[in-house]
């Protein structure tokens, strides 16, 4: 990047920093930005430092906000008995996606993975927990990836919550929709004959 | 992106504005931005309004700058009397990389295409005909994109400088190195022979 002017080289270098981004990527972008209006060139500018001025996590559960408590945790039309525990506030939008789900998060910004050295203090259980104590929670839906640290998680905190006769349920593995029995991996096909339901 | 906050809704909306940049990896870009630490999310915003501020288009040959006249006019070292014509500063940037040519540049900030409305006035032609009466140019490499557009803008620059008895070229059609004869489309292939050369 020896040949670009220092602004340009310092901004292809901020964009290729982020995720999914290359090299390459990045210079067409910023090429790409450069080329716009002042205004719009603003515009993405200020989303960012407004967004990370303005966003923080919700102090109940964990999950991305511009209100504290954010408006799932304050909307009185949703089921404060059922809590639905993710990883990531990214997969908050997806459940939100579907429009059927009417309960309460909680987002745990990671899972337990030994390997990478997080254990369960480093992800966001403990607030969970004094959550279930101190609230009527019926149900808490283990929502965590279906990966080896995302069953690890969901298992560790089933043995964790069932003692206090909380309903603990996950959510169901199995071939998604659209998918084709022929490419389905084993264990995936596995975990559906295994969750198979009577008709 | 109903059930997005403003804050973060608004930056999905003006990153989802970027090219190549979809709606889902702007949610994903979004929610990796907010994960940033504080100042490493501000350095991005302030790359790029700080490029959009400090770059400018070159009096002279038309490229992105920070200094005007650019570094490539202002290097005594480099050949004044080449000029390689391109469609857009990228290319500049492309050129720069192969480190091989010494020459001048002019950046035409479109190509030629009567279907868009784009004619000979709303490239940057104007300048570099007055730069070529102005200045000692034995040669012009026309080096615009082998599509339509880019062949009909060489082939109007060609026909507008040759009578003043500049060397014009045009760069080489051919099967790229590293490329395959069985994959190569007729039309490169056919220009391949057409531009071959004596060993």
């Amino acid at each position: 990047m020896k040949h670009y002017a220092k602004p340009l080289a310092r901004l292809i270098g901020e964009l290729a920093r982020l995720p999914g981004i290359g090299n390459k990527s990045a210079q067409r972008l910023a090429f790409h930005i450069l080329s716009l209006p002042e205004a719009e060139a603003l515009a993405l500018s200020e989303a960012i430092a407004e967004a990370k001025a303005g966003m923080r996590y919700c102090s109940v559960c964990g999950n991305l906000t511009d209100l504290d408590p954010c408006r799932v945790c304050s909307d009185p039309s949703r089921d404060g008995g059922t809590v639905c525990v993710v990883e990531s506030p990214r997969d908050v939008s997806a459940m939100e996606r579907i429009k059927e789900y009417r309960g309460q998060y909680h987002v745990l910004h990671g899972a337990i993975s030994p390997m990478d050295g997080i254990g369960p203090e480093e992800i966001n259980l403990k607030s969970l927990i004094i959550r279930l104590q101190e609230n009527d929670v019926r149900e808490v839906i283990l929502a965590t990836n279906p990966n080896i640290e995302g069953e690890a998680t969901a298992m560790y905190i089933a043995r964790l919550v069932k003692p206090s006769g909380i309903k603990v349920t996950r959510i169901a593995h199995g071939i998604p929709v659209g998918g084709d029995l022929e490419y389905t991996d084993e264990v995936t096909l596995s975990m559906a004959m295994e969750g198979r339901r009577e008709l």
